[in-house]
């Protein structure tokens, strides 16, 4: 049975065949030698990158070439606030803070208020409210205040505007329509939206006044956005921005992944110890229904919401997160302490993060940028 | 023989047909009773009015009635800045110069550098160049620099965008295209920009925190986008936008408007009186070929351009008029004096244009917004 998967910018669901979406999506896979040249750089290899959660890139090697030469690149991503920030936003931006900090660059963070606006049942006062709650999670993931850039797409706008037009002039609508699958009944603000999310592509060379070289990390159902961009960036006399790509972190139902709209299946930053650990204790997990079955034929890592979590933030340890997906796999490792440990974690986890957050607050006027 | 011609926002050509074009638009003639209406709540009837270059409208009734009850409107009009003014232009300047200090009222004049960029050979900064340029005429008109408020869309475009964004959600792909004729090698931007035409008919609005009357006086080739806005309008709680239109005033070929992509067709509020003169001298008149075929024959006016400047601009009193139209009619009106007798006062006035234009560009930092 073929199993069917949808991954846009505004749908991913399925259980997802990454390897499929490199070759739909036309991107190059992270190679080992990619990887031992990364840490050669870095002086050493995120996990992440490690475990291939990045796993996908379009001119990673470029960026290192540069940056070996001695030309530094700026990272760019992104939010859409529509809600609070879960686990699976952060995944992307721990690896980013990682990045900036190893490569000493500049970050700009584009909060989409204008795009959820424009596509939710939500207003713009809604949209521009959950941009600033979630650049205290940005923040809160370790990112330098002195280097780091975020604004809200509404209130960034006369500078957004301007480059927007400068790009939507090189963008047609079949263009947009055939990356996006727009429909005639699609509004005309979601239609000039990707000239919007390919400017900080652009802008710190367009200020600089020179060619800066931009890395976008960033969850591959984004990267239509970038195709656009690098459909522009010739004719408008700029690089065109690399990106690397990650994995969706699943949400703790059967499959697909962590969703702030289906509020069971995520946990937020905002959740209390208590809420965590319900969520956590409801989880799905690759086990058997019983414990007896369990100890008997064994359970799945590799479908286990629990297995995974610790897979993607949770035990950064290879040999330790090894023996947790022998436990599940062999059945030594039984549902209520594997989930009991994992809901330990993330409750610490969080009461740290929850602490760089309320942090986060002191510098956050300092950080966004307005016009 | 049927003439064609066309009236869209970006394209005028060929004779055209008022009558048919209120028809086709499906907007109301301006009355007679209106214009007594008109006559005494300002007092007088401007040459325009009187003559029937203002023509056309919708719910010019209801603003006459709001203004009635107490409720002051605001004016809004417009200009794409892809070079320099004409006398065309000048023609519903004017007049809304005159609406606006018979009624005490505030005007909002929105230049379109991010459209012009977008549909033209022209770069952002040539056509925020000439939106300077342009609104030095727009002031010479006569505006009151304490009670208008002209920006362009780049310049103010914090403010644009973000009301742009919040009418666009309410415009799909298939109402622009129907109105404008998209197609799909339209650019995104151009598709947007429907929202950012309509920005104006409600800020005044959304800024006080209360609905305020919008009446728009343009010439009627603009009406397509006013559709827009007031479609958009009861979604989003407002007013919708009335309307006065204008002719074109016709260039100094056979036909069409005034157009400032063709120069010799058009008189610039920046020519010297030497290129003014020529271009009169060298004008389309509704004259016989030779003197002596236009003594015995006479002339036709209604294609005259000549004719046709003195009843858009240069001669308000019609008893004079009549005298002029009928000397042509008559073939006792030579063309060389004719169009020398209009030269001596296009130079004239626009000296005095000129001067005022001089001394606009001391008020016009407090006159354009910002953000």
């Amino acid at each position: 049975m073929v199993e069917k998967f949808v991954v846009t910018p505004w749908e991913v669901s399925g259980k997802v065949d990454y390897d499929k979406l490199v070759e739909q999506f036309g991107t190059q896979k992270i190679t080992d030698p990619m990887l031992k040249r990364m840490e050669k750089v870095a002086g050493e290899l995120h996990f992440m990158l490690r475990r291939k959660i990045f796993f996908s890139h379009r001119d990673f090697d470029w960026i290192l070439n540069r940056y070996e030469a001695g030309e530094k690149f700026f990272l760019y991503t992104g939010r859409g606030p529509s809600g609070h920030t879960t686990l699976g936003h952060l995944v992307p931006w721990i690896f980013t803070a990682w990045l900036q900090k190893k490569f000493g660059v500049e970050l700009y963070f584009q909060m989409t208020d204008d795009e959820k606006y424009l596509i939710k049942d939500m207003t713009t006062k809604q949209t521009t409210a959950f941009a600033y709650e979630n650049a205290l999670d940005v923040l809160a993931c370790g990112m330098d205040p002195k280097k780091t850039h975020i604004f809200t797409n509404l209130e960034y706008g006369k500078t957004i505007y301007k480059q927007a037009v400068e790009i939507a002039k090189h963008v047609t609508f079949s263009t947009a329509k055939a990356v996006f699958g727009f429909e005639n009944s699609s509004n005309i603000g979601i239609v000039f939206f990707p000239a919007v999310q390919a400017v900080p592509c652009f802008l710190p060379s367009v200020q600089a006044g020179r060619n800066i070289p931009c890395l976008i990390p960033a969850a591959i159902d984004q990267d239509p956005y970038w195709r656009i961009s690098r459909d522009t960036a010739p004719k408008m006399g700029f690089y065109k921005p690399a990106q690397i790509h990650c994995k969706f972190l699943p949400g703790l139902g059967p499959e697909g992944k962590m969703s702030a709209s289906d509020p069971a299946s995520a946990i937020f930053t905002t959740d209390t110890p208590q809420q965590i650990e319900k969520k956590i204790m409801n989880a799905f997990t690759g086990q058997q229904p019983t414990k007896e079955l369990q100890r008997k034929l064994g359970g799945n890592p590799d479908i286990c919401s629990v297995c995974q979590y610790y897979y993607f933030l949770f035990e950064q340890d290879d040999r330790k997160l090894a023996e947790i997906f022998a436990g599940e796999r062999s059945g030594t490792l039984l549902a209520g302490e594997h989930k009991a440990d994992l809901a330990e974690r993330v409750k610490r986890f969080m009461a740290e993060h929850q602490k760089r957050r309320e942090k986060a607050k002191k510098v956050l006027d300092k950080v966004m940028l307005k016009d």
